[in-house]
């Protein structure tokens, strides 16, 4: 079987390089675009790039040149971790010229024929694609994944919220660095530091989150209606973000209901047995009082699943717990590269 | 004028070890005796203290000898690090002995004639110390500070709820690692990591919360009937704990209100211009986005001070707000300090 | 094939789990033992662990019983992850019983008889083997890894030794925090901060390179009468330890024969091919400027090669240069299981 | 008295903050102009500064317009904290205009006619300036102090190599973050890491340490011949530079005599008793196995003096020993506002 070949937008950073470390030996997809800034283009991938995530580049990348936006890709497949205002311009262009764009970038979030998808969440979303095309006379079409910290909030109680309706939430999150790219927060402002603060993060949580957690209605995407409080922090742990989550229910399950709930879950079958997918549990709940921790668990099955812990009650809503997923895979190169598995999986590309 | 003798009992550990600190050049007290557990008993201080916090200990301390818990201390004041089993019994013993015990351990803070004290948030309760002596036929009497989290969440909200009765408090922490003490937390555990639990802390923040925000009916402690939900993280801080507030109240204060009572505070009037007091406001509300962080503000005016920031509207309770404090300083050692330093403008040590 | 049963002498220690993360899958032995001291006997390794490395223990070793050193051990190779007070006295207890000890303890380093063993650097040594058995009078046997900064120190400089004599060596090292074990260093000592001193280190390097470096005649082991001067010093990093070279010569190579010796260096034919071996270069030589990294070439290669960067001339003595190793797998468990796996090969075991 | 009126060039840089905490209460400075890049000027300083140190900038400063290099500048000192770049030109040109530059920047510290000084070290090098004032035609002139990790090396052994000359020096340093300035290292590149080099570093450190252990012959500096070999090493550590130094000597004093030697150290009488000044001895000398220690050591004196400890006896050179000394108060700004008071005490300026 011929692979499909995929180009990388944004090669150079922090997202694109996890792009390249999942993609270097996939099943299905072969690189055959690295697509970068002006600084860039023309370079060799070695003379561009300043590898920081562990170990080396795929030696067969090392040689291949750096494309520019302008040129025309030789791919079907775009994973675009490009800057949001580069990400408006860009991804439509490459949707109109026929190519698949899967987005990790905020820019088309909001659209209203946009998914922004979690396979095992909202995988049936995908169905938008079709009203996208028609509505926007694109050839190709786009799909995002979500926000990182968006990822850990919805995954764990998006199967909750299916059988017991979530009608508010509040999240306090302790995210990462990664999640600011590269070079991304300064050691000096946050060595032995908390910074309260991510510009447009608690926007996005909440907004995202009514999202995925929404259903769609004929191809109209109807946001939940729960009311969301988000509260987002910067901590100094390099990968992982952790959430404390308390929630409220119209009618709220047990505990013990609700635990069950997260063990079982899989998502839809569309989402389930993809190259990307979780080998087992697409969520991990733990007995241990002082788990789910981020350097702990966000490597879990290769970082593509959510671990959970601490589910007890809560006195002001119904249910706490805390929810630990890799920011940098399941929450960013990880779940759009799922994404586009799904689209494969479900005839969009052949 | 002759200073008061002060006893500091666990005074090798890491809370001893700031009690000393604070005490070593103080205006009114002197440290007449230094107790430690059987293992230092009888050994100068120099061997037995393992100094953990910046510099050097006071010279002059360092050949004085480590007494024990059996010994009849020559003090007025005893300033309490013990672990709570040990205080349990050694702490109603002193104040059998006449001895004024203010403890920064928990063992005492939920006995009814006991006040768990921040002079600026409940100075008033100290009058239960009457009826302690009576109760208990003490001729001395005992305080406590309360834990070093409660103390962050306390502080900031109990003047607005003076005036707006506060009804629901969901409280997320990020806590410094210096509030396990020392050794404590192995570097392996921590590092890159946050530990989403601490024993027993959920519920002394719910507990303690109740009694400081309560009020006293003759002589007898009313705690606040608010909603509590506390959730307790460990972070890689130092010092400094963070925390993460929603407030609910049965008629709100718009954000300006709010921020205007916050910024004049000053607490009852015996508990201003102390020695250990700040010589600014009690509690800081800063503008920035992204303030207060535990490593910029936790230092400010002594470490006595808290600081608050990002007060904004909340949407599942009413307002949203962050606040710091330094739990070895404010929150433990210099919180005792302070309350001694009360008991002596009131008259109650002369 | 029949695996080889193996037992884990502190199995629940941090080199003990360890071990049996490199043993859980192994092609040649299965963990038949797990031993613990006296807290842990009795119990199922699930209660007696606290497993402080990354992910979970091996699922079926969950409710292997810990067994105690008192205990007859159903295995042919243990390896000994003790104390060196307790390793004294039962790994000659085991070596007597008829078992191949492959010790991680510095209890016997300096035994005359008993080889301290890096197979690419002194695979030869194990030759001792033959006349340790008929010395101590032992129907098993004995040997060890040497201590993990030596390990470092070491395998870089050995295969230049070979060619051009080594007459001063100057180390200075950078030492990850999990060398000490767990729970080892406390967070407050070592945040922000750097230790300058690594109890008996200093003396462990100097003696344990020379042995390394030096050979074996008849079968007698003659140190190398090298120089040594060791600072070693502790910082703020998990795993991977890092040492400044400076190297003295009789007659010096160049920078480039000496990186070319580096490079090509594939040890005795005994030592190569085994199953822990990295799959490429026993020593990778890296060009950039400010690598090796301990976070980014310290899992190189399953953590099993040493990292080698800088190489540059120097004034004082002849060559300079940076070596990063994983202290706690090239450094320890790993050099062990390598030992063992010699060992195999060599036909010792069968 | 009248202060003398200063400005400070850089001062929205990490150097500059520091400057500002350094004088913002200085007896005999006041701080008359705060001069910044094109991207600051004319903003006020509230605006223009990131304040990335503890604590906020002095209230009276927040207000003050941020001035051009281009400005006439209202000051009789200049002390910069320029890019070497910029300071090539600039200072010069203050020189000529009759301003005593106090450089903490490294664009003339190789230039014949300008001193590095250490006052302790070599104060009696200002006589430098009355020959560089005529041979460049400058109605004022030019003084710098040496590199951050310079000044940790040259004072401890400086007091040491006036009476047994030292003739051999390696250095092996583990510096701080801070040194980079902000936004300096990024979080991911740092943590849990050691990054083993710095661009231009070690060359200083030679060079610099030569000039400073050399001596004035008539009024031409000529450097120690002694032979410097550096390494160069980024910690994650924020503040404070480690350095462990073997040192080799034509005779060699017992350890004894070198520790009495560095004790008794107080440098020439010109430099002695300034409001920068330590208040004890310039040089601690630490029993204590495990000290000298950055994060302990460093802020000690006011962060004006230099730690040393492990005095011990080296294999290959003579005497080894670590000395740590706080790179952003000694290593930079304390250390040209020590050399500012030195020209006001010597009466180069009134």
């Amino acid at each position: 079987m011929n692979k499909i070949p995929v180009a990388i937008l944004g090669a150079t950073g922090i997202v694109g390089q996890r792009f390249i470390e999942l993609l270097a030996d996939h099943p299905w997809f072969e690189i055959s675009a690295l697509v970068g800034s002006q600084r860039s283009v023309g370079k060799t991938f070695r003379e561009a790039c300043n590898w920081v995530i562990a170990g080396d580049p795929p030696s067969y990348l090392l040689d291949m040149q750096v494309l520019s936006l302008e040129d025309e890709l030789p791919c079907k497949i775009a994973f675009s971790a490009l800057p949001t205002q580069v990400a408006k311009e860009i991804e439509a262009k490459l949707a109109y010229q026929g190519i698949a764009v899967c987005s990790n970038a905020s820019a088309y979030r909001q659209h209203p024929n946009v998914p922004v998808l979690i396979p095992e969440v909202n995988g049936d979303h995908i169905a938008l694609i079709e009203k996208q095309k028609e509505a926007c006379g694109w050839d190709g079409y786009l799909l995002t994944s979500p926000n990182c910290t968006t990822t850990n909030v919805v995954m764990p109680i998006a199967p909750i919220n299916q059988i017991y309706k979530i009608n508010k939430l509040a999240v306090v999150s302790l995210q990462a660095v990664s999640g600011a790219g590269h070079p991304g927060i300064p050691f000096l402002d946050i060595y032995d530091n908390v910074i309260p603060f991510i510009g447009g993060e608690e926007e996005k949580v909440e907004n995202e989150s009514r999202l995925l957690l929404g259903s769609l209605q004929g191809l109209e995407q109807k946001p939940s209606e729960m009311v969301i409080s988000a509260q987002t922090n910067r901590v100094n742990v390099s990968h992982g973000h952790t959430v404390c989550l308390s929630i409220g229910f119209e009618k709220a399950p047990s505990i013990e209901e609700a635990i069950q709930i997260m063990k079982e879950h899989k998502g839809p079958e569309i989402a389930q047995n993809l190259p990307s997918s979780p080998n087992g549990n697409v969520i991990i709940v733990r007995d241990e009082d002082n788990r789910p921790q981020p350097r702990r668990d966000r490597d879990t099955d290769k970082g593509m699943i959510c671990t959970v812990g601490r589910v007890r009650s809560c006195s002001i809503l119904d249910i706490k717990m805390v929810s630990v997923a890799h920011n940098a895979i399941r929450g960013a190169a990880g779940g759009s590269v799922l994404n586009a598995e799904m689209l494969v999986k479900a005839g969009y590309i052949k």
